[in-house]
C-alpha cells in the first residue's frame, strides 16, 4: 500500500498562506464587535468609543527570522518591535502598548535579555509606546519572541487592505530591497565596506516603522487600501488585490530600489528586482489612493519625512490579474512568491 | 584571572520572577491610560468607556509546558486556551477575542495543527471568545505557542492582586494538586486505571478556567484580591501578599486536595501537599474577601458550579510574613517556590 501525499500533508506542503486559510475556516465568524479579523495587518475591534482598538501580534524565531551571528540583542529587540509597529502603521493607527513574550535558552546571559528589552524600549519610546505585559519562559533550543501591540485609530480613518478601487494609483514610501541586500551583506561579513553597505545593513538591523508617515497620509489624503512591506512587494500587492477583489499593474522601472541594492545583487549574481519583490522586511508602506490627491501632497511629504513617495502602478479590473510591466514593455504575472516562513527542505 | 559568577549570570541563576523584575525596570512607567501593567494576571487599560480593556498573553513551550507524548494536539489547544482564559478570570473579567501565534516544526502534519486550533476553538466557544488574529511561522526544533486574549471588565469591578486587606479571609475554588498528580500519572502511563486517575489526568489535559465562577463572585461579593493558580498555591499567595503589602496564614488541614492526589503521591513516595503548593496549573481561583460575605454565598456557589469554595486561611500584617500552619499546629514559612520555567541543570 502506498501513502498518498495528502495523507501526511505537512506545513511545508501548503505554506504559510495555505495554513492561514485553514485556520480561518476553523476560527469561524468573529464576534459582533470585530470589524476586521484574521487577514489584515491588525485586528480592528469596536470597543464603543470613537476610536477602534487595533491589535497585532508577531512571532519571531531564531534562525528563521533572525540570526544572532550578526544581530546584537539590542538590534533584535529594535527590529522585532519595528515589525509590530509597522503593522499598526499599515492600519494608519497610533500604537499604544506592547506585550512581549520570550522563550529563552537556559544558558542565555541576563545582560543579553536586558539588551533585547532595551532595544524594544528605545524604539517604542519614539512613539510613546510602553511595554506593559508579556510572559517569559525557557526554551529547549532557540530564542523565540512574540510581541503583541495594541493601538487605536479614529473610526473614520481605518485603512484596511480591502479598499483598493479600480484606477487607484499605487504608491510606496521610501525604497525597497534594502533590507534583503543588507541581510546578504551581513551573511558575507565583508569589511571594510563602503558607506552604502552600512546603510543597507542598518535597513536590515534597525528598520524604521512608518508610523508618522501613515498618520500624515491618513490626515491629508483619502487612503483606500494600505499594507506594510513585511514579505515583499509581490506578496503585499497580491494581498491588497485579493482583499479588494481587484487587479494591479506594477511598473518595473518605477520601483524605488534602496541605494546600493543593485551593486550587492550584481556582486552576488542575483537580480535586484527580486530583492524588492520577494525580499521583504523593508517595513515601507504600500497604499492605493486617487493619483491627483497624492501628487498634491508628495512634495510636502518628501520634505517632511526625507524619504521618497513613489508611484509604482495602478489598480485595474480583477480579470486583468496582478502583473508587472517589465522595462522592455512586456507583461509578466506577479505571483505572491514571498519569503516563506515554511521553506521546503 | 577568574570570572566572578555575576559576570556571566544566566536566566537560570535569577529565575523567572527575578527576570520579570529586571524587565519591569527597563520597561519603566506605563502610559497614562494603563491602570495595571506588568505584574498582574492581565494588563488593565482605560479606553474611555465604562469598561476597562484587559490584555493577557502566555507563551508555551514544548517539553517545558507540555509534552506531546501524552498531549493530543486537541488537548494542547484546549489547555493553552484555558491558561489564558484563566488569567482573564483572575481579573473577574469577560474574555472576548484571542490571538494565536504558533511556531511549528516543519515536519508537523497539517491535521495536527488543525486539531490544535479546534481544541482552542472548542473551549473558546464556551465563553463566546473568537480567534481573530495571530501569526504562524516554522520552528527549527520544538512547538511554541503564544496566545493573547483581550477582554473587558466593568471599571467598578476590576480585581487585582493588590487589594488584599488585613483580616480578609482567603478562599480557593475547586481543589488543588490535581493537575500535578495527573501529570505524574501521565508520565507513568499506567493502564488500566481507576476512574479517579482518569479524572486527574483530565485535570492536567483539559482544565476548566473559572470564568463564570469569577463573574458570579464579582457580582455577589466584594472581591478584594484575586489570582489564578498557574504556578501553585505557595507562589500565588506570595504574589497577592507582595502586591498588597500584607502577610498571610494558610492552614494546611483546610487545603482542598483533588480526589486521588493523596494516592498518587503515596505511590510515588511524594507529599500531596507539595502538589497543591508547588504543582501549579490547577487554574483555580484564590481570592480574599470578608469572611461573612463569602459564607453567605458559599452554598449557592457550590450548588451552581458543582465545586467547593474553601476557606484556606486569612490575611495578616506584613510583618508576620506568609506562613503555613501545619496539621501539628507548628508554623512554617511559605516561600514562592513554584514550578520554575527556568529550572537549573
Amino acid at each position: 500500500m502506498f501513502l498518498k501525499k495528502n495523507d501526511r500533508e505537512t506545513i511545508t506542503d501548503i505554506g504559510e498562506f495555505g495554513l492561514i486559510e485553514r485556520i480561518k475556516k476553523i476560527a469561524g465568524r468573529p464576534n459582533a464587535g470585530v470589524v476586521l479579523g484574521i487577514g489584515d495587518d491588525a485586528a480592528v475591534i469596536d470597543v464603543g468609543t470613537n476610536r477602534y482598538l487595533l491589535v497585532t501580534t508577531d512571532i519571531l524565531t531564531e534562525k528563521i527570522h533572525f540570526n544572532l551571528d550578526y544581530f546584537s540583542y539590542y538590534q533584535l529587540g529594535w527590529r522585532s518591535m519595528a515589525a509590530n509597529l509597522s503593522d499598526i502603521a499599515a492600519m494608519a493607527g497610533s500604537p499604544e502598548n506592547a506585550f512581549v513574550s520570550v522563550a529563552i535558552p537556559k544558558t542565555t546571559e541576563i545582560t543579553s535579555i536586558e539588551e533585547l528589552y532595551r532595544g524594544m524600549k528605545d524604539l517604542a519610546d519614539l512613539y510613546q509606546v510602553t511595554i506593559i505585559g508579556g510572559d517569559t519562559t525557557s526554551s529547549t533550543s532557540d530564542l523565540f519572541l512574540c510581541i503583541t501591540i495594541t493601538g487605536s485609530v479614529e473610526k473614520t480613518h481605518v485603512t484596511a487592505r480591502s479598499g483598493a478601487k479600480i484606477n487607484d494609483t499605487i504608491y510606496v514610501t521610501g525604497s525597497l530591497g534594502g533590507s534583503c541586500a543588507g541581510m546578504k551583506l551581513l551573511n558575507q561579513i565583508k569589511s571594510p565596506e563602503p558607506a552604502e553597505n552600512s546603510a543597507l545593513k542598518k535597513k536590515h538591523l534597525n528598520p524604521q516603522p512608518r508610523i508618522e508617515e501613515a498618520q500624515y497620509l491618513r490626515q491629508n489624503i483619502s487612503l483606500h487600501a494600505m499594507i506594510d512591506v513585511s514579505d515583499g512587494l509581490a506578496s503585499e500587492i497580491n494581498h491588497i488585490c485579493s482583499s479588494s477583489a481587484v487587479g494591479a499593474t506594477i511598473l518595473e522601472n518605477t520601483i524605488p530600489l534602496a541605494d546600493g541594492t543593485k551593486e550587492v545583487a550584481a556582486a552576488l549574481g542575483e537580480k535586484p528586482l527580486s530583492y524588492a519583490l520577494n525580499g521583504g522586511e523593508d517595513y515601507e508602506l504600500i497604499f492605493t489612493a486617487g493619483g491627483e490627491e497624492v501628487k498634491a501632497i508628495k512634495p510636502e511629504f518628501e520634505k517632511k519625512f526625507g524619504i521618497p513617495l513613489t508611484k509604482i502602478g495602478y489598480i485595474v479590473e480583477a480579470e486583468k490579474g496582478v502583473s508587472l510591466t517589465l522595462k522592455n514593455g512586456k507583461e509578466a504575472g506577479l505571483k505572491p512568491t514571498s519569503w516563506d516562513h515554511f521553506p521546503e527542505g
